[in-house]
């Protein structure tokens, strides 16, 4: 099986999600009337043992490789996008460079696989393993040492930001090719038929969807992964980036830092992660519903309610850097809002 | 008919529309793959006639009033709530001043129908018109000439908030009873069965619920309001804050300045003002999806598709006041994003 060092990962912290509970109950609003952000201030105290966490330093992790399925037409876009939008990103002028700067998010931007150079940048980890996975069709995506490697960069990108005061992060990733290699996974883990979890991606039309289908049966045909064994699929139909994504959320569900899942390819790695370490799972927050079929297949597995519903399909970590507000929107309502005693207003009758 | 001098409401503006659409389709992203944040750039910019607005200035304007019908058990809050929250929302201890605090937005509260004394206080504006409305039950909440002073009063806070350079508004409210009102107006205003479009409001039981049905199947009944005359049923169902809320829209539209709505109560205002003035409907945005099973009815009604579905039912304006996340998010992204162009990225083959 595998031999990825997992970290321990302690169950939340029961007494502080008792605590905001009955402090839910005792603000100036009817019972459950804030709706999901109660359950997520819960959540919250839950996972950082504290009923008002500073979130002031959070991050977006923006994982960056290419696929070598992307040369048998799986995207709309050629596969040197994937290098051509992490210079966009060190340049800021990105979709998750926006959102990050509205968010107060620093943007840590991962090279654990491009193909391709990249310069030398203070926004740029340079973690390459290889210059992208090999083709899916014809073998193995990764060995199980590289796709051991990448969840390691992954724990070790984590623990860095941690150590550094970072205590809310994001998932995001870029690679060409990356929602093929998530619905392959996706898949595999939930037993259902490539043709109801795989989408369009970055925009494939009909002709471009049939064949993405069939590049993912017969990816699956070719490596046969043992279900039994998640490292094994992960390697064989995975990415690089995703690997790196497994590391992220076991490392952080360590540390005791809430995980906002961006779309289906954070989603497929949380599958992923779920498989190797299923206490991982409550660390875990679904930012948004992707309009990828995958990802309400995806939602359903993990038993997980996104909060935000944008019809986004953009990656990059954008809808869990917009989830942030609402992150924050919890743990403010729940810490400062007056309690009926303290407001002198009555209860209910 | 009406004697509401209605502003003079202009159509969006199409050339800032066709403006946004072709900046977003050359932004460094899939097409579309911002989904409803695309949608809502388009939208500012039809507003504003400007594809970079400054939304700095921003407010919730609360309006809080009384409802006669309160007396007949339709709340599971007794109606000393109302200027009991009010207060608190004076003092900062509300969700909406935790929430508007976060969002940069000043709350503006406004008395324009509580019953009993509210202290002088800067942050709230003295417009009583009435002590609350009257029971529906045993006639017409206001009269035409309340409804339309409430009307005006509305237009006036929006027009001084407006001078003073604010560029974005969401409606809040309170008042116990007023998701009573709210339902009698939607009821009558779509033709639904009120048992269809009836809800629990701040937390009824299942006998609360059947009452409160009654009830307003009795006001209507009682009152037999004019559909053909929106006034007519504004006055005889609704209240004086949704009144003054349909002011506010009014005015805001004809300001050019976005309204973001709130949950049932915004809705039902909402529905009323488009009955009186068809063109302000452009300038609506549904912030939120309420669990009030009106506010379903009353977004088809409308044609709104809601940004944000967190299961709330609060009201104060909290959902709407959320939402202007988005709308920054939106407005950020198509003005910072870098073009394919600018950043070197192909765009699809």
């Amino acid at each position: 099986m595998n031999m990825i060092p997992i970290p321990v990962i302690s169950p939340l912290n029961e007494t502080a999600m008792q605590a905001a509970r009955q402090r839910q109950d005792q603000l100036t609003k009817p019972r459950g009337s804030l709706g999901k952000l109660e359950q997520l201030s819960i959540q919250i105290a839950g996972i950082t043992g504290c009923l008002n966490p500073d979130l002031s330093q959070k991050a977006v992790i923006v994982m960056a490789a290419d696929h070598g399925v992307a040369a048998s037409g799986v995207s709309a876009y050629p596969p040197d996008v994937t290098r051509q939008m992490v210079n966009n990103f060190l340049n800021g002028g990105a979709a998750i460079n926006v959102l990050s700067r509205q968010a107060g998010a620093q943007v840590v931007v991962v090279d654990i696989g491009v193909s391709g150079d990249l310069p030398q940048h203070e926004g740029l980890l340079p973690c390459k393993i290889a210059a992208g996975t090999r083709n899916i069709l014809q073998g193995p995506a990764m060995t199980h040492e590289q796709a051991e490697r990448a969840i390691q960069t992954g724990m070790r990108v984590m623990e860095d930001l941690a150590n550094k005061g970072v205590r809310l992060v994001a998932t995001g990733e870029m690679g060409i090719g990356n929602t093929t290699a998530s619905a392959a996974l996706i898949s595999v883990f939930t037993g259902k038929q490539p043709a109801s979890v795989t989408g369009r991606g970055t925009g494939l039309d009909d002709n471009g969807l049939r064949r993405k289908i069939e590049v993912i049966e017969q990816a699956i045909q070719v490596n046969q992964p043992d279900n039994a064994d998640p490292l094994d699929v992960l390697a064989k139909l995975g990415g690089l980036e995703i690997a790196g994504l497994v590391g992220v959320m076991l490392q952080a569900a360590a540390r005791r830092v809430p995980v906002v899942l961006d779309g289906v390819i954070a989603g497929a790695a949380a599958l992923t992660a779920c498989k190797l370490a299923p206490q991982v799972k409550p660390y875990l927050i679904a930012g948004h519903q992707s309009v990828e079929p995958g990802h309400a297949v995806l939602m359903e597995s993990l038993d997980m309610e996104p909060l935000l519903g944008l019809d986004l399909r953009l990656g990059e970590g954008t809808g869990a850097v917009l989830a942030f507000h609402l992150m924050e929107a919890a743990v403010k309502t729940l810490n400062e809002m007056a309690t009926f005693a303290e407001a002198g207003v009555s209860e209910e009758v």
